[in-house]
Formats: C-alpha cells, sequence, structure tokens
C-alpha cells in the first residue's frame, strides 16, 4: 500500500471531484481548496475538509506558495495538481520537493524538458522516436532550402519567418517543385511583411491527433494502456476523444504504443503522461508533444483497460511498483467522451455560464459522467467553461455512436447553454460514424451543421408526449 | 436488424427506462404505459409517446387484455415485459402470438414449463442437471425412509409433511443416525400437528445461491454471460448480486455455466434466461429453479461481459441470429449490484416511500445507476419499494468493494429512508470484503450491524467539515 495518507486537491471542479474518489476508493484522506467563488463546489462537500484560498479566484489556484503552506498546514504528505493550473509547473513540482511533500507527478526535470518544445524534440530524437523534422533558424537562401527539404523528406510546408495568415505559405509535395515554391513564397513574404525568409517544416497531410497513454513506475517499469484519438478539435482544443481509434490498423497501434514505451523507459520518465503523435494517411507518426500530467480525456482509457489511471498515479508516486505487466492488460471495447461545455454553438461558441435551473443526468450501462454540477448550481465565470465529461461505452465502434447519441439525449440541463447540439450533430454526421475524420474534421463540418435540429432534449414536465382518447391512432 | 420498429413496455420504474435507453440505441421507438399514480415517472417521459391505463395502479400493469389493445392501436409490433407483472405469464406471451404481436421473451410453453417446480425439476434432470431430489409422496415408514434417504446422498433433511416452524424437523448427516432421527422428528411431528408423516429431502449445508445467465437464439446457439452470486438475501429476497463469484473456483464455474448451456439447448428454449443454483461446501451443486425473463441483476453481468442484455433480447425476439460466439465472449472484473430500497433498516424494513426533496447520485469511473427517481420525484406507495440500483465494476475484488462503499457513500436521497446503510454495513464487514458468504450471510450478520454508524452521508449544504483560520491545525 502506497505511504500517502493524506492529499490535498491543488484544483477544483469535475478533476478535484475526480482524485476526491480516487483517494476514498484508496482510503487516502483528502484536503480539498476553493476560491472565493468556489464554495459551492460539491468537490469542496466531497472532501474530508476544505480549506478556503481567497483572492483573485484564478490566482487562488496558482499561488503555489499558499497552497503548499496550507499542504503543511493540513498535514498532508502528497498533492495532487490535476490538471490546468500548477500541474506542469516544474517550478511547482520542485517546491513540493524542498518541503518534503509528494508532488503526484513527474519529476521535476522531466516536467521542465517537456515544457521545452525545442528540448523535448531533440530529447525524444535520440531514443528512436520519429519527430516533425524543420529549420530552427530562417533561411533564406533557395539551393540551402532545396537541401534541407530533401532532409526532412516531401512533403514539406515553407512558412513565412515574419508572418502569418497563410501568406508567404507553400506545401511543396516533391524536390521538383521546391525552387519555384520557394520564390513565390519568400517574394510574398517580402511583399506582405517587408522580409522574405522561411522556414521549412516536414507537413503532415489530414492528420489524426493520436496519443499513448504511459504508466511508468519509479523502477523503469513502464506499460502503455493504449491510444486515443483526439483528432476532434474545434481551435486546437479537443472536443471529443475516442479510445481505440477506430480506423489505427494493428500494426501501426503497436508500433506507435511500443515507440512510446520506449522513449519513456530510455528517458527514466516516471508517473503517468501522454506521448502525443500526429498520424498521417500512410501512417507514419511523428511526435508532437509528451503531457506530463493527467488529461482531461484520460476516463476513456480507464473504461477500455479497466485501470484507474489516478489511483495508479498516486502509487507510483507514494513508491509502489506497476501493479500490471503489459500483457495483463487488456483492451476491450470502444469508449467515447464528450466535453460538454456551457458555451453557445450558435454565437461563435461564446461561454454562457450562469445557474443550472433544472438538471437530469444520462445514465444506465455503458454511461460514466464525470461532472462537479448539480441542479441549483451556479458556474461562475472566472474559470473555463466545462459543465462536465459525458463518457459512454460499447463493445463495438457502431454501438458506441449509438450509445452517444442516446446519453446526449438524456442530458437535461436548463439555464445554462451548452454544446450538446454540437456533439449530436457530429455523432449522427456520416463520415464520422464511419470513424473517418481528421484534424480538419470539425473546421470543415461546422458550416453544415444545423444545430437547431439537435436542440430538443425534452424537459421532465413536458407532457406533450403522452397520447389519451383518440391520439393513439396518430401511428 | 431485427425487424421490430416499435416496441410497448408493459412495465413501470427503472425497468422501462432501462428498457427505452436499449431502444433508443437499436433505433427502436417506444411506447410507454403509465398508471393514475404514475405519471411523473421519468420512463413516461422519456419514451417516445406514452399512454395512460387507468384504474386500480397495481391492476392497470397486470390488466393485459387492455395492454395487447394498446399495443395494437398504437401499431407496435413487440412488448417487452421487464422483470415482475406480466413478465412470467405463460397466458399473456399466447395472447401477444394471438395477436401477432411478438412477445420479447421466451416461449410460452416454456414459460409455462419453468412456472411448474416440479415438471420443471424434471425436464432438467432428464437432461443432466442435478436438482435437490426428494420425495414427492409423505413418507411413514422409517425402513423406506432410510431407503430413499441412501438413495438421495446424505445429509438428508427430514420435515413434518402436516407442519413448519422447525418442529418435526431434522438433519441426518450419516445412514447410521437415519433411523434414531426419524423416530425423534416423527414422534415430534406427532405431538405438534397430530400426524407423523414427513417428507424427506437432499440437504445443501449453507449454500451459496449462484445463477447462470443464458442467452439462446432461435437457431439452437446457447451462450452463457458467466455466472452471478445472489447469496446475500433478507427473506428470500436478494439484497446484493455480484458477478463473478469471488469464491467459486474456475473448475466448478465451468461445469455450472456448461451444464446451464446444454440444459437450455436441450430443452430448445430461447431467448435470455437465468438458471439458479444451490452451490453446496464442496462445490456441488443443484439446480433450484429457472427464470424465464430478464432479472434486476442483469446489470452486473452487463458490465463484466459489455453485452446488452436487453437489446439481444429485442434481437432474438425479432429473429437475429446470436451475435457471440462463446469464446468471443470475455469476463473482466467484478461488478457488484446494491438494490437501493425506500425501507428503514432500522424498522425492521418498513417500506419508506414518499417525497424525494434532495438528491445527488454518485458517479464518476466504475459507477452505472439505473433509476427513475429524481429530486421532487414522488414514490408511490403501491409498488415495491425500489428507488433504482447502484451498480459498480472494478478489475479487483477488493477493487470492487472499496468502490462500493465509495459510491454508497455519495448517494445523498432525501425525503425518503433508505437501505443504503444497510449496503455499507455489509461492504465493509470483515467476511464479506473477505468473499466469504452464503445465503445465512445477512440473517446471522444482521443482528451485528449498528446502522447508525452508516448514515452521514453529507449533505451538499453542510459546511461543517470546512477549515478556516485557526481550524486547520486541527491533524
Amino acid at each position: 500500500m502506497s505511504k500517502i495518507k493524506r492529499i490535498l486537491i491543488a484544483n477544483r471542479g469535475e478533476i478535484a471531484l475526480r482524485i476526491i474518489r480516487a483517494c476514498k476508493e484508496l482510503g487516502i484522506k483528502t484536503v480539498a481548496v476553493f476560491s472565493d467563488v468556489d464554495e459551492d463546489g460539491v468537490w469542496v462537500q466531497k472532501a474530508d475538509n476544505s480549506y478556503a484560498i481567497s483572492g483573485d479566484p484564478l490566482e487562488a489556484y496558482l499561488n503555489y506558495k499558499n497552497l503548499i503552506n496550507i499542504a503543511m498546514r493540513t498535514r498532508c504528505d502528497a498533492i495532487h495538481p490535476g490538471y490546468g493550473f500548477l500541474s506542469e509547473s516544474a517550478e511547482f513540482a520542485r517546491a513540493c520537493e524542498e518541503n518534503d511533500i509528494i508532488f503526484i507527478g513527474p519529476k521535476a526535470e522531466h516536467i521542465a524538458l517537456f515544457g521545452d518544445k525545442m528540448a523535448s524534440k531533440t530529447a525524444v530524437k535520440k531514443v528512436g522516436v520519429p519527430i516533425l523534422e524543420g529549420t530552427v533558424e530562417p533561411v533564406s537562401d533557395a539551393k540551402e532550402g532545396e537541401r534541407i527539404a530533401s532532409e526532412i523528406g516531401f512533403p514539406v510546408i515553407i512558412k513565412a519567418a515574419f508572418g502569418g495568415g497563410g501568406r508567404g505559405m507553400r506545401i511543396v509535395y516533391k524536390a521538383g517543385e521546391f525552387q519555384e515554391f520557394f520564390e513565390s513564397a519568400t517574394n510574398e513574404a517580402i511583399k506582405y511583411f517587408g522580409k522574405g525568409e522561411v522556414f521549412i517544416e516536414k507537413y503532415v497531410q489530414n492528420p489524426r491527433h493520436i496519443e499513448v497513454q504511459i504508466v511508468a513506475d519509479k523502477y523503469g517499469n513502464v506499460v502503455h494502456l493504449g491510444e486515443r484519438d483526439c483528432s476532434i478539435q474545434r481551435r486546437h482544443q479537443k472536443v471529443i476523444e475516442i479510445a481505440p481509434s477506430p480506423r489505427l490498423n494493428d500494426a501501426t497501434r503497436k508500433k506507435l504504443c511500443e515507440t512510446a514505451v520506449n522513449a519513456v523507459k530510455e528517458i527514466g520518465y516516471e508517473n503517468v503522461g501522454t506521448v502525443e503523435f500526429l498520424v498521417d494517411e500512410n501512417d507514419d507518426f511523428y511526435f508532437i508533444e509528451m503531457n506530463t500530467r493527467v488529461q482531461v480525456e484520460h476516463p476513456v482509457t480507464e473504461i477500455i483497460s479497466g485501470i484507474d489511471i489516478i489511483q495508479r498515479m498516486i502509487e507510483i508516486a507514494g513508491g509502489d511498483k506497476l501493479k500490471y505487466k503489459q500483457e495483463e492488460i487488456v483492451i476491450r471495447g470502444y469508449s467515447i467522451e464528450f466535453r460538454i461545455n456551457a458555451e453557445n454553438p450558435q454565437n461563435n461558441f461564446m461561454p454562457a455560464v450562469g445557474k443550472i435551473t433544472n438538471y437530469m443526468a444520462p445514465g444506465g450501462p455503458g454511461v460514466r459522467l464525470d461532472t462537479s454540477v448539480y441542479a441549483g448550481y451556479t458556474i461562475p465565470p472566472n474559470y473555463d467553461s466545462m459543465v462536465g465529461k459525458l463518457i459512454v461505452y460499447a463493445l463495438e465502434w457502431d454501438g458506441v455512436v449509438r450509445k452517444g447519441l442516446r446519453a446526449l439525449d438524456e442530458f437535461f440541463i436548463d439555464g445554462v447553454v451548452t454544446n450538446i447540439p454540437l456533439h449530436k450533430a457530429i455523432i449522427t454526421e456520416k463520415d464520422f460514424k464511419e470513424g473517418k475524420f481528421n484534424t480538419s474534421y470539425l473546421d470543415e463540418k461546422l458550416p453544415t451543421f444545423d444545430f437547431d435540429e439537435y436542440k430538443s432534449t425534452r424537459s421532465i414536465v413536458d407532457k406533450s408526449f403522452i397520447l389519451k382518447g383518440s391520439d393513439d391512432l396518430l401511428y
């Protein structure tokens, strides 16, 4: 059993509640914190004790000296940072260590390493992970550019070094075209930005965002829990996450997972982490970044693997050995997570927080809900607009898609506007249902969605559907 | 795909909602019914349409002619009976057939067969299932009794034919003791009931109640989905159900499941069913009865197998072939179901229905909730007192026990008294945690439980646990 006895949770909302649940099941006490606007949060009420952190509502969760102070005063032996806030602060991890508090996450040096884009690329390349090659310095000579492009391998993208918005940008598919496109790109860059220098980078066409969940203990044991497909994004924000990826072939899956495990092993990384890749149409993959914390989308992996990721984080941080060997981990079925946000898809996804007046959650088979809201709760405007995460499960891909629609359809939230209609539009769309999507999916489909069609979750007080007397011949 | 397009649900409460969910995922329309006291039921609101059935609130769900009439008027091609009410009425199944409505369940002849205790014992014995042997006629001769007892095999139980309450009852462990106990039993029977005749039956010591879930299509394909342990009972009512059984050895499990599959195949039974056994301390097992409907406890099997039992019922009734071969069915982890009843464990389990004033359901990883109640709902007094079913899941037995406590602890229901304290008492009790229990468990443990200890689910408005100022040195 882990030596950790009491954990301070340096977070709020659904992830704070998620951590409390994991701790309760492990018999570990919890101390929650809450800002001036968060006193009504469920996590405040479900922790063994809770502690007010006053001042600016956002800063309160970032003031790590104060949080460490509270942890010490309440005799916590560890801090769980959740995601966001201080979860990827090497400084915070180091400060915990200096105060003899276990930081539930990787070592500070690895947080720092993977927080640095360039350094992390270099580090993983060294241990055999394919990266998206590119120039570090701007290029102005066409010959030099062609040499670099040939090294990287086509297609490449030429991008104005001092510009943006697509100007001075060219995608080059083969060597013979390079000189011509380089010239037109630099000319356009000079015209718009006054400077012709460009960067050259590997170009990935219609990539899927696929990430591998890693669990590693302090003794060099590393396993993966399969991959997640997070290609459904809006403005680089994940909207829907899926495990396993519905259209990844088994050979690529195996290679991807083994590459991630090997890299983590070589680097000596510990605790949980996610290695993110872009996978192109030929199933070649490229490292993008590594996330050194638990991710919002961890539930889909928990469901298909049966393994509680938060509990493993705590055990590993407390010095326990990994519980499972790779061959003991069985992936079964499909899981989809929908991020339910209080935002209006019909008004450019503007946040639409406020008081939840009426609420009925979906339930029954294959439905998991991670949320900290309830009827009567007012979502404060100070944080992100996530209301909760609806996660569904079924043995087959088509089954999980149909379950997703059923569960979304049951979810009744009144008082705030949510993006449930967006999720319903996606999950009933043909390409999505066939598993055909990449990171461009949402940009392409968004204009075609008619959200009005998907707004009709029925209220409990609606009686219009009750048949009486002669109505019954309606069919 | 199943030919069924619209289903009338001849039931109420959580099972009606459960069937609606299954139908939605299959793209099948639903018509719900509701009695005069049931208009506010969630299932009424979640069905595509709902139909009032007036008159006596209990009779309304039993009036099968009216239900068939509604099914015909609303153009339903099938009826799902759920459990209880008309689910084991061969007459109802036959009436459906006569009116060209598909009864979602087995053939009427098999409902009739398994509704008859004696006939079903004879039928399954013929196909190789061990039964609890016993005399059909009363015995008055000791020699004759000993011959029968030797045939049945010891231990046997001698019971007064015209009595009860333990009088004239003897358990005989070996042949040498038979004569003596027979005489004392008959003497006691004469003394108390005026007649000395007795029955002799196989006696099962400290049995576990273990049942096998069967799925069979119309084409002779039969699979099992593993077993459930339903030994935790109060007055022969199941209280907690578990899958798989935590202390059944694999050889017995295999034999039990194969025996059940084989019997069902031989008899030509179709749709889903449960073969119930008593398993003794030597792992010998005996058929008790077969349930020819979906059972209250089906969710634990759904979770460990990943298979939706209600959906398979509908598909099979519609003529589909079984989707899975036995070897494709993978059992993973452990699941426990707690029947949450509105009854008072501190007042002899008297029903305590009424209005739910405040309500917060458990959630997060490994928690499934099948319920049709909500904040503001009044549980009518006309039916059983079940509020819902809380089902938890984890990979390991100790994990699922701890998850059960966590989820029960989160379940906040105000306005009605529930048996949640009973569940908490059981799940924290040493023998239960070690998987050591049989059908006598609850009778033995009940007097030792202190329910006051388990009453403390915290309300959302409780602020007593918040630390402020100097409180924080409390630890």
